[in-house]
């Protein structure tokens, strides 16, 4: 498993320990029940059928389950999936340790929180620094766990923190290159921006939207954060609903999501930070699974287009 | 002027005493500067030009004035506009009344407020109840006499309240009919549902958007003030989470901003409800000005549609 | 089946008679036919699926039989299924009423022809009564049993008629509340506006389109009756053209297949009215199907939206 | 006046006669009235303003009158205009034929109407034939005089028999080169498509829209009067039908005003007749007046673009 | 054979030589894989399944074989599939012509390249002459053999070539009905406008995208090349940028392709032309499939629109 | 002068040295011609009228003239605007330097150059660097003066290079962040990407399109540059056509010009680039003339949004 599961070609024998990401009872058009497994480990995904199941099996193969897997690799309709020969839950005796098994952020967590501590500590002014530490403070636990989204982009364990300091670093490499951008304000919206999805999103893993999620949103949620915090540090002045604005239009149009656009500088910016990051995230995992001279597949959240790698490329 | 502005027809002679609503500098392109006034009494409002002009005449005919005018009606592009021979500002001794010459809602302030505290008076929910009661309190003075918007629909004085008035009758009218819904919601969405139009506009006259108003709108301030509501009154449970998403969605549509569309049964009525209460308030209005076999002039906020008084209504 | 078919929940064994609304022939992926059956009661319906079937259970199980069915209820993707164990064709031993068996309206047919002659009864204005009546009269007998659609809202039996009787009550409150409609045009319009439905559409069961109704479309063959209707009274004057004009502006816009907008007041009011009684009779059969605290399917004909059923709601 | 209002050029000297196409009151900003003219003669028009008009001048320079002009050209925003040194209204005394001064179709009325009676004549289905000469005996006279719109495209006396003349010829060029097209239903489309202009529109001159044509159109009018003429007549059969079908949809989409999109082959080349033909006018009328070269005006009708006329045509 | 597939009704047996334009595996959800197949022969295609396949089935029933194929034609899902009872593929016993089984343009490719040439002979702008004389004889050999696409309209051997040969036809009748139509420019344009896709596609069956056609498509090519022949031919002159811009402007706009619309009389003619026989080619295909008094099944390309086939045509 | 135009506020007297940047005549509402002036220092650009004008002043006040002006700043709806009292063109007795009044970047062309230089000599790939360097040596001379754009953004002397370095040193920043972008593609694709513009416009001063820019564009003629580029270089490899996908999609989306959308890793990277250096650009300018607490101006080409500058901004 050293180089992980993009490694593996069509026909490649497997055998391995991986983890139940998902699993998703069909029936099939002959009537009988079967789980479409999506598996992973540390380096990717992939997806598998288990055919004629039974009910025992159907809640052994649950999601966050791991398991001994024993297949190979087929080709459906241009992706790779997994053809399972023999399947089993492993046992103490296997001596797996899941966190192995699962897609995390490429940096340690206490990492990311002494950086994004860091910039916090960077901050001039005052308010601006006390709400961004208190709502930070506040939902860290779930906030260092989290992944930035249940699907297309950071949708791993620690995936919101991992974007919120790839955008950090973004963002000051961006400010030192336009001196009139204000870092505080363009920190804390980073920051911010989308720390509302610890109430919009379930839990780190089988990640789903729960009820406040579907009927406000977590921009919604995060703007009517950082007014309760405001109140209760006793912190008032404009900054407050500068910061409520740059959360409430990160996304740039009505039609995406912000009944506001951007109408303050920084808000632009972090809009801008916001979706480079998040498309190079994409970009780069589609990648890496192609080789040069490849298209990769369609890639829904990047407007449903493939990529290509050029050959002069590695 | 028993019969209002509406009344004059092209040529004829005016003599009255009217309001300046709103009143712009300009330049003619001969270089001299001239005010466009918009002048209205009880029942309507009429344009007129004020040529070259000096700074006291600017300082003069500002709006909130009350003027006594002498002129007669033209035709502009099949639009009547008001050709001044004579103005000048009212003194004491004209005896005028400023509330007379200003549009307002067709009923009082006291029996609006009546109705909408008989409408909370009956809901059965008490976090319901508690926090519409709440909110209107804390924000009655400038609800009774705001306008429902700076133009478009119900912009007079006291116009927010009425449109509140009118939906709440439509709303048990319906309720009555559909008996599946739930009248609390709906009671409450309809009396909420504009209110952070207290804050998102300047005040009743010479009505302007505010920066908060500019940079978080009407929708998000008052799902802010309904969670502080409801932490200020100790109140938890489901209510508030769809209270604050009936306020959020009542725009039907991200394009139109509501960032989350209706997914409640009584936010999608009361979406229905404003629409169709301001549309029917926009037609009127405009129909009222045409005689039957004419058509109106272009509604901007009705598609820019016109529409066609038939020859058998009166 | 006292309760119905949406009473039973997962797991349930069933024991009941049913009628096959619809029945469509696939090929499995193992390329044996299968048939997918919509079952109905008088409350609602389900899908259910015949495996492996002969060219003999093609003929037998098709639209408009009557069935006995033993099974019980799956989920599939969220939805329930009927698992069909055991079917049969009922003979006369069964002793079973078709009419017992098919959704219809909740109104006797007789009971909304009387309520809609009365409304026409109340018009003053002797040409839009004349036409109505006329036109009614005419098409009376597929009028009182079509359905409203082939999909999406009041698609059960007789509820062309019953969509009209609801939006007649509707038209009269809202009439009550605004009195400057012109009641005569509104209940003309609301009979009318659909009638071209029962050319449009082939019958009040296993219902598709006519060819007419494909190449010209229900709201182009109404006005062409209404043309005709007034030719045949010998009636003349501004009335037809407006009543065409309901009629022709009821779906609001040109890409909802209205070649012109209303630009009358009561069509504007005739398209919200229209609108609001669907909207409410598609959400009340969507929630009817869930408990407090959960999410329906998503209803394709509501923008693909799913809604919400508070907890505090019963 | 040989060569037309177009040949002359920035700063030429004009003494010629002009017939005023419409007439149009204004307020200048500095508060006095004026006229904007279209004049035109035979070849095309040109606009023109008088300044400081006395309500004398108002009636006497209304649309539909011939004057004597003297002038200049000028240029006003890349647009030639017309500086009036002098105008008067013509007398007997000038012996100016109107008809000499108007825009009208290349070739005479009698011309074009044989032309169209030729290709009834050449109709083999006689439905077709009969119900197509029965409409245009009808609106015979009207038809022959009206434009094709009131701008745009074909907006000169006899421009929409013109239109129809030169998309007959089309329609043959075009049925020869792919034999399956059915010549009746196409010549028939084509002769019918807009003729229910004639009540859509006021008249030949000085054109409007009438109230029918606001409230309806010019489409669901003429579709109105195929049915009618096949009661007439005594024709039933699917010829009525298609080519009610074939009006209905000759603006190709809904957001155009065709609630039905072409489906029937005939339908769809129809569509694409209409538009060809229209469009080649307006590019040649538009670019007849640049040189080589140069760029047109934009063009409001087909999608405000400009048209280049290459260096090396002439 | 001798009329063909679509000959056949639904129960007719089968007992023909086809060709396999395109061969898909697939995973049935039993688990085992099969083959999607597109028989052809000369007249038109059908669809096919084979179940249960071996891997030396899936490489022996690959793209561009013949097959002797037994079956039945069977409806599936309103289309006709044939259910494949016996297959194999042929061999020289069977003496049978590949190219007998392959749709085709219905001229012969001598035929075509006459009637171009003599096209191109009847111009008289020498540079126009020379540009599009030599682009062709540089890519006659696969110009000569391509489709014009991949699917939706002239998808056969020498489609691209037949394409534009009746384009050139539809060139010439328009061009005399519209004389200021520059005819060197329409017929160039014409045959240069899709010959880029020489390049954009692999070859003349089993058609797939290169990737220089993925990235910059048969536009940008072409118009490179019509540079590229400039240069090579030592020509100057406006020529070269209007020949480029046609076929730049092709797709009419820049949401199909085109980055600059039409800005010259022969670009706005030619991409109606292009669409006019690309749309009658779709539909005829499409009307040849089904009987008088039927509709057609949707075509994707066409706005995924049915059509009619009326009764009173044959 | 020291400050600048936008120091001045409402009211201030003028007395200053100011190049006329472009000049427009009018015809006022009383049919006296005036001139709009757009005049320029060093550091922004106002509006001025000059009323009731002789030929002699059209021909004298003409664009890429110095003057000098007495007068005072007027508010106009908003916006500043310069009254003219006393206006002179400039002798040599002045002893004004054109370049002293004219907006340019805030580099020097030759560091420009220098930088630019030092990133094509950082490329590692021979047939990227020779490309670009031997494009970037054939159009320097115009490259270097240019503006961006004829309005908008960078729409100043040297704008085009002063927008390529501020790109190229974005595109470094971010290549350090996301190690595996291709910096020669990055830093090629933004020497190329808006090059052809020195094609498209008509020059450094009084920028318009030309034929050229109409007809094909900036992003086809750079396009056509590269393949020439490559042809006389010798160059052949997969780097020429993706240096033409990255100029080719570099808009984004076929809307915005871009007939296909960026489909290589640093094709989309380019994109964004491009936009956030063109944004913060034009923000910058446009906050630069509001003090803190207030909105800019409405700025079109950012959707027509008005940015707020925070109070606690300085």
């Amino acid at each position: 498993m050293e180089n992980g599961i993009y490694q593996y070609g069509v026909g490649d024998a497997i055998d391995t320990y991986m983890y139940i990401k998902s699993s998703t009872k069909g029936i099939a058009s002959n009537g009988k029940p079967f789980l479409s497994l999506v598996l992973s480990d540390k380096t990717g995904e992939i997806e598998a059928k288990l055919w004629d199941i039974s009910e025992a099996d159907e809640r052994q193969y649950a999601a966050e389950k791991a398991v001994r897997i024993l297949g190979e690799i087929q080709n459906y309709r241009g992706r790779n999936q997994l053809k399972i020969r023999n399947i089993r839950v492993t046992t103490e005796a296997d001596a797996v340790n899941l966190a192995d098994l699962i897609q995390t952020a490429p940096i340690s967590q206490d990492e990311m929180m002494q950086t994004i501590t860091q910039y916090i500590f960077e901050m001039t002014n005052p308010s601006i620094q006390r709400i961004t530490r208190h709502l930070l403070k506040k939902h860290q636990a779930e906030f260092i766990t989290y992944p930035a989204a249940t699907k297309n982009h950071h949708e791993f364990l620690s995936g919101l923190a991992y974007h919120v300091v790839s955008m950090l670093d973004l963002a000051k490499a961006i400010a030192v290159l336009y001196p009139k951008l204000d870092k505080d304000l363009l920190y804390a919206g980073v920051i911010l921006h989308d720390l509302g999805k610890v109430m919009e999103l379930s839990g780190p893993a089988s990640t789903v939207y729960t009820v406040e999620g579907n009927l406000l949103g977590h921009i919604t949620i995060m703007v009517n954060e950082i007014g309760k915090a405001a109140d209760e540090l006793g912190i008032s002045g404009e900054e407050i609903m500068i910061l409520q604005h740059l959360v409430l239009s990160h996304h740039g149009k009505a039609e995406w999501g912000s009944p506001k656009p951007p109408m303050v500088r920084e808000a632009e910016v972090l809009h801008y930070i916001d979706n480079l990051d998040a498309k190079i995230n994409m970009m780069d995992r589609s990648l890496d699974k192609v080789k040069p001279g490849e298209f990769t597949e369609r890639v829904f959240a990047l407007e449903n287009r493939s990529f290509y790698k050029p050959q002069f490329q590695k």
